[in-house]
């Protein structure tokens, strides 16, 4: 097999971590997620803990979302600038990753990151939200009672901080080769597709 | 086999009308495209000519992006209520053809007007920017002096009319059941992907 490095962005809820995974299987190929952190931690410096917390932090805080959006932010421009570190130092993670060899990476801006590697894929996510919400509440064990706002503040705090390191606007159909929207294809059919799309591109 | 209907949704440039026409082709269906401009007049009482004059200026001139992005516009508010008119009535004319039967449609906001509509997938093809003005020049004989403008020209009004009809955004993965970079895929891989995922989903 060539080799070949595959980027997975999906919405929160749209089984993309599940499929990304069930893709790594069939290919053979190494499955990185939040593997990343703790590479990360390793070759930073920065404690994986330190690490979790901030990525928690960015993904879940409003005011992260106000900070990145404003571009300076109510954490003060030196945490921002530590949470910087931090992406950079993930991205950085993505880059040796990818130059090792092949693999499948969800998430963390990694189809940005190696937008110039060659033998590069990227693919998008989505589902409409309301199947969304029932897969957070029965997949991920989130709490129903306020399962719209968590759905969409995870969605918010994604598009913000691709747009952040990026400036690209984080779902655009452009930025990927296929997008998929789950609830047709199921998480099983969206493997599938992803596979039929390696050969007909022959990638694999 | 099940009714069918396939909106396409397309860049200029990314060889979209070959893709759905070659699409249709393959499944035997219909195919609508510029022919909705006809069976508009027909059924409307507006005249083809000025159907198509319309259309062009739509998709051509500066100022209808404009009008249509202030929502008023420079042609005053009743030449744009003729275009919505004319729009309406191409709209019209989707719905019919999609309760007639399966068939395959091309632009004109018809996953917009067909959302609701049981047995219909919508794609969006694109395609990068250079690869379309290399086959704007090749393909559709456009002049090559001022290609990047033309291309960019239509891309806006396509955006642009798409949002003033559907107030959402052209080539939002989100819109799309599937969308696909046809410079990766070429244009045969593109309807070889468009046919996998139909079966994927057991459409056909």
């Amino acid at each position: 097999m060539k080799k070949l490095i595959v980027t997975l962005s999906r919405e929160y809820g749209s089984g993309g971590l599940e499929i990304g995974r069930a893709l790594a299987e069939a290919l053979g190929l190494p499955f990185y997620d939040k593997k990343l952190l703790s590479i990360a931690a390793e070759k930073s410096g920065f404690s994986e803990e330190l690490l979790r917390q901030a990525e928690s932090k960015a993904t879940n805080s409003l005011l992260y979302s106000l900070a990145t959006s404003l571009g300076v932010g109510a954490y003060g421009p030196d945490t921002l600038s530590l949470y910087d570190k931090m992406y950079l130092a993930q991205f950085d993670v993505i880059r040796q990753v990818a130059e090792e060899g092949s693999c499948v990476i969800v998430g963390r801006c990694a189809d940005y990151v190696l937008r110039e590697q060659e033998n590069c894929l990227h693919f998008f996510l989505h589902a409409p939200l309301e199947d969304r919400m029932n897969r957070a509440i029965k997949e991920y064990g989130d709490d129903p009672a306020n399962i719209k706002s968590v759905v969409l503040k995870h969605d918010k705090a994604r598009a913000n901080y691709y747009y952040h390191y990026t400036n690209q606007k984080w779902g655009d159909a452009k930025l990927y080769d296929m997008t998929l929207n789950t609830s047709r294809t199921g998480p099983e059919g969206a493997v599938k597709m992803l596979l039929h799309y390696l050969e007909t591109v022959k990638a694999v």
